[in-house]
């Protein structure tokens, strides 16, 4: 045992979180150390805060700490436009844009049969149901554009068919600020196939 | 405010630690509320714990949990051999090696004239009064191979000098693994001039 046990142990909690290795944890703990007395309360505190307040909305699936979501709940946004997304993560994104105006839906997954996630492991059933109650005119599939989340769209889009409901799926192409050159063959032949008049 | 508040303060803890960004910060923040309740609570104690706990040994400067350090209270340690390094984390590194067996002093810093670091502003006097009160035979210098722990080992070697207590620096030279096309004019230079007989 090199570091004294109540450092040791912070080290094993950061070598959990995604993406740090020993050697970051160590430079972490001992930042930590030398942190304001507050700052590092502050930084349990909101820990413990953020894993005991938050849950998912009952009604899109949504991180909140209230419920229904503040989303779901604002009368000003538009609830006949559903925007079908696979993470809370993908809801912020959208919301960054602020251009959207609709309420969302959050899948939390995609379908992939390689990982054995089929339809009725992902929040389908509860967008169904939301269909069936609420007056919803317009889905847009905006999962990951990736063969899951094409997967994922295209088994929405047959399920909600036979409702009427319109279903769109968001644009395929090169990114703003790309370079054709360096597109992938996939990216830009979908880019040629959605091409649209000026 | 695209996020719920006690994700978004979790968020800005995160953001406070060294070489986290935004983008990671998120990241963590999410994974941290995926994560077992229990898990979060231990990651909430371990950073209290470790803050709360921790604090410098009196003798030798090292962070410990109890005064004095492990180290300093451990018996079967050679006191009349004296490292002196930088940081707690030079004592690690240097534990790891499992090779010394004598005790350390932390100086907590070095001496730096541009940053206004002087010898005041880190440990010495503790050090020389340390070097009037235990038998001490030998002082490793072991700062760090920069201009900032250069200036130090020479600023406490001349300081100890007049007592007639061995001061020594550590080697300069290749690093093992290394590779001579590779290596920097000075390093090489040093690795020349500490040449040793074989």
């Amino acid at each position: 045992m090199y570091y004294p046990e109540p450092i040791s142990k912070l080290i094993d909690s950061f070598t959990k979180l995604p993406g740090i290795g020993p050697k970051t944890a160590v430079r972490l703990a001992f930042f930590v150390l030398d942190m304001q007395e507050d700052d590092v309360m502050e930084f349990a505190r909101s820990l413990v805060n953020a894993k005991r307040e938050l849950t998912h909305c009952s009604t899109c699936g949504h991180i909140t700490d209230q419920d229904p979501c503040a989303i779901c709940q604002d009368t000003s946004r538009d609830g006949s436009v559903l925007c079908v997304v696979q993470d809370p993560k993908d809801v912020i994104a959208m919301e960054k844009m602020k251009e959207f105006n609709g309420k969302y839906h959050v899948l939390h997954g995609a379908i992939s049969p390689m990982d054995g996630i089929g339809p009725e492991d992902i929040n389908v059933s509860d967008l169904i149901s939301r269909l069936k109650d609420e007056e919803v005119e317009e889905l847009i599939l905006a999962t990951n554009p990736n063969i899951e989340g094409e997967a994922t769209a295209m088994y929405i889009s047959r399920l909600v068919k036979p409702s009427g409901i319109k279903t769109s799926r968001i644009a395929h192409g090169l990114p703003v600020g790309g370079d054709l050159e360096y597109a992938d063959e996939v990216t830009l032949s979908k880019a040629l196939e959605g091409r649209q008049d000026l």
